[in-house]
């Protein structure tokens, strides 16, 4: 089972976004809903043991939500079908406990702090950097919870949040990619290495 | 100035299908979005030196579809405005030479085998094969023309053509992907090898 954490400081959390402009008005849910596909679709499928956390901060209580691999239905690697998803997600009443809005897709309120408690414990987290080690020089790749960022950087405190649980920082290469990229480069690298 | 040559066997060559329906209406448009994204776009920036060429057969006059990366402007990595740029190239007036549809983007009337005629001579092609030689043990990579099919395998008439161009066939890795993320990976290996 691996995880990967996009958090995103621009994507709002009102449902009434437009699906015709997830770049502008939506505040980039098409970068999220690429990151959703990178972690979840291979040819022909959906990866089974990997779950995918959108954490949204542009609201002061925050919204979770979890695409699970193994439970989604009807999955299409669009944008707009991937987005039309995250709005109905988050259409919903959302508590401190997730709460399912479609198959293998639920929310909750919350931010990275509160994720990482419910995940990070007992997990081997990464985050990436561009001076960070090269994956490729890694002896194993025992990491199984990635977080990445948005087009913006991670902010102090998140960083502060982060340092708690003690991550790895991972180089994929000489050029600064989409988180979306990066997710692909991770599920290469642990494919080849759980294939020997 | 490396080239990827994406084949789709089912998007649409009218003009008018909908930005709505990529997935559907459109003959899987959403794809071959995904694949100029991955082919062009960098973290905040555009890949200058890398041109992709989209390959329509669902007509039988064919269309050829270029982005040049050098010449693009005002682009945004999101599937529903790199859509609407083919749409836009497709509502234009082909004939046998590139004409421009907006910045960067050109089209002709053609198929694969035009294509190679004109751009296959003086290039190195590879083309994706699971069973092919793992791209990691190659010596180098001066492969500068990559050749990648959509949700369908390549025809074998599509397979005669390429067989004239002699190419290398390349495996990225244990797992079957989507051509957009074969692409992010071609790219890497390509970064980390020009960066020695």
């Amino acid at each position: 089972m691996v995880s990967f954490i996009v958090v995103s400081h621009t994507a709002t959390c009102d449902p009434h976004f437009s699906l015709n402009d997830l770049c502008g008005g939506a505040g980039r849910v098409d970068l999220l809903a690429r990151a959703i596909q990178a972690s979840l679709c291979v040819s022909h499928g959906i990866r089974q043991d990997v779950v995918c956390y959108l954490v949204f901060c542009s609201d002061p209580r925050g919204r979770i939500i979890r695409f699970s691999g193994s439970d989604l239905r009807r999955f299409n690697p669009d944008e707009r079908s991937t987005a039309a998803l995250i709005k109905k997600a988050l259409a919903i009443p959302a508590g401190s406990l997730f709460r399912e809005a479609s198959p293998g897709v639920s929310i909750r309120v919350g931010g990275l702090s509160e994720l990482l408690a419910m995940e990070g414990e007992k997990r081997h987290v990464a985050i990436l950097d561009e001076h960070g080690s090269d994956i490729r020089a890694c002896d194993d790749l025992c990491c199984n919870l990635y977080v990445l960022s948005d087009h913006q950087n991670f902010s102090e405190q998140e960083m502060q949040v982060l340092a708690e649980y003690e991550p790895v920082y991972l180089s994929l290469g000489p050029t600064v990619l989409h988180a979306d990229h990066a997710i692909v480069l991770l599920h290469n690298e642990r494919d080849r290495w759980m294939h020997g």
